[in-house]
């Protein structure tokens, strides 16, 4: 491994923006007053409105679906294979993934080839239930896809095996610090821009949860910000990862709730050991909110509609917090207004035919 | 009437910038690599892939369904608004519409209301086809909307009707020098944001066509811009303007062809008489493409799951005239590659209902 283990604080998101920002996007933040006006109305009802016409919360959307690769994975995934030496990307890389990693990496890694002038060899192991849209990006991207593993905890011990005997580097999808750093500058470039626009700072950030990495890297850069932001981890309620109930206990859940599967396809995988440390602390995520399916379609619904911007359903889980979540609602009422609160739009990678699955 | 007639050239594009400047977005320009090969591919079969792995084609989109309002329209209304007298205004204002020129100048005008601060009444006549949601979005901005009629002339001559007899300054859709200098603007902004990307100037842009004034402010600007731009317009095959046959047979064409309404709803108008003459030159418009509703259902789709920007069917036009017409194909293939081509997407007022309804 060519690896070595970095502190997690601002000052490395820093150094990690600084490798990958040749490679990246810079993703456009998306603010809109009538949307801002939807969004309060729907959360405090009637009092919405101030006297001035000024909403209570002013909503910005950084729209990583416009990332390469159409995900924020796209940052981390770079990041991790710049600090990687020759021989280990000759040697080839393996990973497990819901779709968004494997295609980041397929992607920083044909380009990180072309960079250094060899191949980089990738296997990507997926689930069963896998987005087909997304392993066959994968495929084009010139990897190999093994996708036949029920679970993504299957998918990661396979992984770990041909670690172990070919010999390859395993890139996590969320338990790395160059993965967590990479995801952290998200927000690095979320903060600027607000500035940019000349708006004040955001009061609170809404981050959805899968390994926790983009989660962890968000609360790095927010722990050490000059202004005090909140940040807050949205799941889904089924089928998702359970950082709630973790945090509740006390300890982190490591087997996958059972009952139903949710339609936040990219969000069907536990928290990341790794993360845990981080997630867990009220000081650097404040806290999680649990939304439902339903929801989640509402919230996917009024980005489309509303942002114009198309959007998986996990990217929606955010916007669903915001506008269904009775103990978030709670928060922002008690604090003056106008509030600006920030939604990371995670990705947009999904097909007509499944926005039709999921409307119809 | 506060108007004044205006010299129709960049210079005045240009002034008009620097009125609506601080009332509009700046909106951004969309390019993606993965994209511009699957173009390229789709058009070009096998050789649409140099040796270097430049794709032949290198396709920008400008998100006008990002401005405010969803549609390059609000350009134009504002413009229009900001040269009128506050009498004219106090008396009230009058138009038809579509539907997203009138979302446009209801927003328009209840932003120049707050500015000259008195009320500016405003009456939008549409036709009975039009789309409920522009139609309620129209009513929730505080204009009195009239649906009852069948075709857009029958609004036009009902608008006339009440610009004469109630002393109403009718705000036309797109004949008037105005508009047309407003909508100029998209094609301004992008060529200067092509330049910021760093990338050669635009080959070629492709313009949708309603009343005309999008094509015709974009040809002002590329008419005396520095370096030679292709301009070429886009229509439906059925139920839209037919500049095309216009242009063969040397006439404006002034009755909509009734064999079938177009999915693109925002361009079921005839091209206003004063455009004419801007658009029956071929220096100004160098050649227009006719595209089915189906070839428009594809490229829709392209942009929704290539670019994750929601547009309604009438923006999909250029694209589908890019994807489908054999004339523009054989136009781009004599020439040398890479070209840079800039696709407008005019608008993005639609809903997931109206995409169930497309797409299945």
């Amino acid at each position: 491994m060519a690896t070595k283990l970095t502190a997690l604080n601002l000052a490395a998101v820093k150094e990690a923006y600084t490798l990958i920002k040749p490679k990246i996007w810079k993703t456009p933040v998306y603010k809109s007053a009538i949307l801002s006006h939807t969004i309060s109305s729907a959360i405090f009802r009637k009092d919405n409105i101030g006297a001035t016409g000024v909403p209570k919360i002013n909503v910005f959307f950084k729209c990583e679906n416009l990332q390469k690769t159409g995900s924020f994975k796209f940052r981390g995934a770079s990041h991790f294979l710049a600090r990687q030496n020759d021989r280990a990307l000759r040697n080839g890389l393996v990973t497990y993934s819901t779709g968004n990693h494997g295609i980041a990496l397929a992607q920083a890694a044909a380009y990180e080839s072309e960079e250094r002038g060899f191949p980089i060899p990738l296997t990507v192991i997926m689930s069963k239930s896998a987005d087909r849209g997304k392993i066959s990006m994968i495929e084009k991207l010139g990897a190999t896809v093994s996708a036949c593993y029920s679970t993504m905890e299957a998918c990661a011990v396979q992984a770990e095996e041909l670690q172990r005997k070919a010999g390859l580097t395993l890139v996590p999808t969320s338990g790395h610090c160059h993965v967590v750093l990479g995801q952290g500058t998200v927000m690095l470039e979320f903060q600027q821009q607000v500035a940019g626009l000349g708006e004040k700072p955001l009061d609170a950030v809404i981050v959805p949860i899968a390994g926790g990495a983009l989660l962890a890297g968000t609360a790095l850069v927010c722990q050490e910000a000059s202004s005090r932001i909140d940040v807050f981890g949205a799941e889904p309620l089924e089928g998702g990862p359970s950082l709630l109930q973790g945090r509740q206990r006390g300890r982190r859940i490591d087997t996958l709730r059972p009952k139903k599967s949710t339609i936040a396809d990219g969000l069907r995988c536990l928290v990341a050991k790794s993360n845990w440390d981080i997630l867990r602390s009220k000081t650097h995520v404040r806290d999680v909110f649990p939304v439902a399916d339903s929801e989640i379609l509402t919230a996917m619904r009024l980005i489309l509609e509303g942002t114009k911007q198309l959007v998986e359903p996990s990217a929606a889980v955010p916007l669903a917090a915001l506008l269904f979540n009775k103990r978030l609602h709670s928060n922002l009422a008690l604090r003056n207004g106008p509030l600006n609160v920030g939604i990371i739009l995670s990705g947009g990678n999904t097909s007509v035919e499944r926005l039709l699955s999921l409307f119809t």
